[in-house]
């Protein structure tokens, strides 16, 4: 039985689904049906917000955010305080601290993290890019540099390679507190993160 | 503080990821990025693959399953059985009705199914379509209309509806079984699914 396979044109925009992350076979065909039951215009829209994006965005050529204008607008404003730089892996992680309105110094991407499982190596990431950032004089000078990359393994490593490299320029390193999130509960939280929590606590004044 | 926005053209392709079923804003700003992650090229064939595929595909003008030829490959191949017709909610189930090869006749897709509670009704659906499709003479009379639509409330309404609406035709109306799925085991299965798998029993021979 030879069995009934999906049109070119579908298999296509399938395998096109299948390489977005965490899209598997089956969600891939289910957005692929979905794409047909949208109006004409609609997909026209999706298809040309793709390629504008990809256009459009271009990396910081200070901190390697993705932007679309140069500098990006973190690094163009004045009022932000270039004493501090927040080091993070991703430019959506930029996105996030954002969203936190907390933090009110600059950043730099590191597009990645160091995996040497992944091949990933300090020299595929924008490290050597930071360096120069730091050789500033006077109130331009950089006191402290955050290292928010993640908290997993990989994000571990990297933010130790950073410190060490930090260290003899005499520029504070420090790194995002790790513990029990806001409105989650202990029971919830995994033993690594508790332990982080209780090394990590701190005096109530 | 102002804080830190996306730019216009990443603000409207996470509009438009988030239009995709299953995927809320954080998956959307997620894909968006990773688009921006991909080659030129890439972004192009996944932009035209969608556009292609819109164009490309129409409804069967005999089962309504989207398809690239007219009438579609299932329909047109005369090796099928034109005595059963195996009625689903989207052309999505004929695939993976396909897959199991096991089923030789013909279906037609609904586009959907009937709840009252969404105020879809049976007009909506491609039902009065299946009616001429009844009518057939001889050889090419169908005997059988399997109803495979979900098992859920609507689908179920649906296959309800459609076999009081079969039974004055003297056509042999029959639903799909529910039971136990196979390589899965009595633990997982819920209640409504173990009643069913009980009620529908076989004797063994």
């Amino acid at each position: 039985m030879a069995g009934y396979i999906h049109a070119p044109v579908m298999q296509e925009l399938m395998k096109q689904f299948g390489k977005l992350p965490g899209i598997g076979p089956k969600t891939a065909q289910r957005l692929a049906f979905f794409v047909l039951s949208l109006p004409r215009e609609e997909v026209r829209a999706f298809s040309e917000a793709m390629v504008g994006a990809k256009e459009t965005m271009t990396l910081c050529p200070v901190c390697f955010s993705m932007t679309d204008v140069t500098p990006c607008q973190v690094c163009r404003d004045e009022t932000r305080d270039r004493q501090v730089i927040c080091v993070v892996e991703e430019t959506a992680d930029v996105f996030s601290i954002e969203r936190a309105r907390e933090y009110r110094g600059l950043y730099h991407v590191l597009h990645g993290s160091i995996s040497p499982m992944e091949n990933r190596q300090p020299e595929d990431l924008k490290i050597k890019e930071l360096l120069p950032r730091l050789e500033g004089e006077g109130e331009r000078r950089v006191q402290e540099v955050i290292l928010a990359t993640n908290p997993d393994v990989e994000g571990e490593t990297t933010a130790l390679y950073l410190a060490r490299l930090l260290k003899p320029l005499g520029i504070r390193a420090t790194r995002i507190a790790h513990g029990i999130p806001v409105g989650s509960n202990l029971e919830h939280a995994d033993a690594a993160t508790l332990a982080q929590a209780l090394e990590g606590r701190r005096v109530i004044d």
